[in-house]
């Protein structure tokens, strides 16, 4: 599962057989301190030939679903045997589980709290292991830091060639965030906001698989009727609001040069209903 | 080209003869969201032995002289075999072209929107490439993320080895901001601010070649006289502004433990006037 | 020196004997301008094969302390043949001296100010050298920015095996900020807040060598007897402050979803008078 498939179509750096695996992060710890560098070390000390890739560390401090969605939006850019450390833990220290989650598209190492469940709910078919094994932790393992004592060390022997079902049981349970998928009915789809992002766009969960082509939005008791191709297409109509395809594969609900979200007092988990137009 | 030319004075590193291609990343994305870590995977999912370095993604939102200038005063301190993927790109999904320009110190790969004109400017020799050739594009292309879908993938298949030529036809213009150069009068030289850091120094388009010793600089009405070799100096008279020759090879305005930019009310793009003493 | 250690203990990646050298970087530049991908590119142009790890560029402006604390928060994560490039730098182009401190868990490369002090309180055994042998520079030299015309290049040629006698004298002395250790009393210990972290937890100079089990800390006239295993546990008497265990090993104190270094007005340096309950 680890070893690389990585090819680039001109060949040009692919002679050799298996390539470094890459290790993505994705904490809630900020750049600030010296968690980040932490880690990193705790990973390089046991497998100096990871490729290590900040996803994001400004996932807001303990927001599990919004490390959830960031991952879901990201872990398809990345080789199928990428290792995916994640660490958004408000539990650290208490009973949470560490989990293991693999998947076709790459493993995913963190606690068990619903950080892997977006991913888990497209993903489907998945193995899941509870990481009970101290063997290869970081000694002394701390009360506080299990991102360098626990995670990061799993993570580096994963990338190393280590089993998988040496860590711990298989386990067939979760925590699982709501559902990320619409709910659809007769001509409407229900949907919500599964993240909002820095520039206030408002990000549903509605794909293309949903929804063909938009004849109306409704949120917060607002109808949305304009739909643009890319940010920078001219508005004809002069209509304050639009939705766009984004580039997560989700409908977005945007502002012409504004906060969509501040403009509809918008927050994450709100209903937004979907009137698809091909019927 | 992509061979690398970098060795080190003691040969401790060097010994195999082909190094792996730095990939430079600019863009005003920030590290907030998934962009970034799409961008990276794109690259490495194509060439895994890429060496990703941040430049920033700090650039204000689409502020496309100050990644030009960013671009400008960092590329000289790369290996000369670099590929800066640089993506400050407002127009994404509009009719902007996408641009490769090969020179003797690097290939750069983004937007044709004058990101890369103050670099162009002094390099003076180079090849100009649009991109037209979808072969190499992460399918499907959104509208909204050309920096995963097209420039990270032409960025990762160009550190491969692939021909630029292949990408498409190769172009004499490209869009440029105003000229890097100051102009020169009898004794004196008119400038600009090119860029304001964020400590507030002033940052000049005037060079060493344009100024042997300053007499002095005139900027909104206001004459300074100090000049100090670092930022350290003891300064004698007490003057509010003085003048230093900055890292990246500029003239700039800075205060004693202030921000210049604000004491001075200055902006970019505003006059500055030198005179040289050496005559 | 130089060889890396680093090992797997499932053996999957180091069948090759010599690892590529990992380069931390810590300064207060921030990431917004072009000083951190300078410095890297002067490394990569130096020793392409580098593996660059940034701990943070977040350390306050000239916050030399700040920068020696998160050294040593952790330098002992990486592998022990790790080079510590840090640039806290507030005397740049004035006669402070270049230095670098060889110890058994890496060599640290960086101006002689104090921002080694703790790395070097706590390794004891260490050889110094100040840099005078300009020969490794990047010319020309600005007085400016010597992360990037000075430390990075040296940085780059240790990690290509350069002996670091050939670039300057041993010396004995370097300039040390207040020892690290606490003072032992009694029965009570007197130390210090060290650090003040983004969450407001008050990081103390007392190890679990000077601390058995916390009876009572007073910090700023207040008492806390409170002491948590780890941050979820729950809070059964109301207290708004407790003591904890934190990841640098060092005692720290924290409030209860909040700021304790708000809430009790402290700042780096407050004297913490702490009694052990064990005798």
């Amino acid at each position: 599962v680890i070893d690389s498939q990585g090819k680039s179509k001109t060949g040009g750096d692919g002679a050799t057989s298996s390539n470094p695996p890459v290790i993505t992060l994705l904490t809630d710890f900020g750049v600030a301190d010296y968690f980040v560098g932490a880690m990193k070390g705790a990973v390089l000390s046991i497998n100096p030939k990871a490729i290590l890739v900040d996803i994001t560390h400004d996932i807001p401090p303990q927001d599990i679903e919004a490390g959830a969605f960031t991952l879901l939006a990201s872990y398809l850019s990345f080789p199928p045997n990428t290792i995916y450390l994640a660490v958004v833990d408000p539990g650290v220290g208490s009973s949470r589980k560490p989990l293991i989650a693999k998947t076709s598209k790459g493993v995913f190492v963190g606690p068990d709290n619903g950080l892997f469940s977006y991913v888990l709910d497209r993903e489907r078919e998945f193995e899941l292991f509870n990481i009970t094994n101290d063997e290869y932790f970081r000694k002394p393992v701390s009360n506080t830091f299990h991102g360098r004592d626990i995670f990061a060390p799993i993570a580096a022997e994963l990338s190393c060639g280590l089993q998988v079902e040496k860590l711990g049981p298989k386990v067939n349970e979760f925590v699982a965030l709501p559902r990320l998928e619409p709910s659809r009915g007769n001509q409407e789809i229900k949907g919500r906001i599964l993240h909002i992002d820095r520039f206030g766009n408002c990000i549903t969960n509605i794909t293309r698989e949903y929804l063909s082509r938009l004849e109306r939005l409704v949120i917060r008791g607002r109808t949305i009727n304009t739909f643009k191709e890319f940010f920078a297409q001219p508005d004809h109509d002069g209509e304050e609001f639009f939705a766009i395809w984004g580039s997560a594969g989700f409908l977005e609900i945007a502002a012409t040069n504004s906060s969509a979200a501040k403009l509809l007092g918008a927050a994450r988990g709100d209903e937004v209903t979907v009137v698809d137009g091909s019927f």
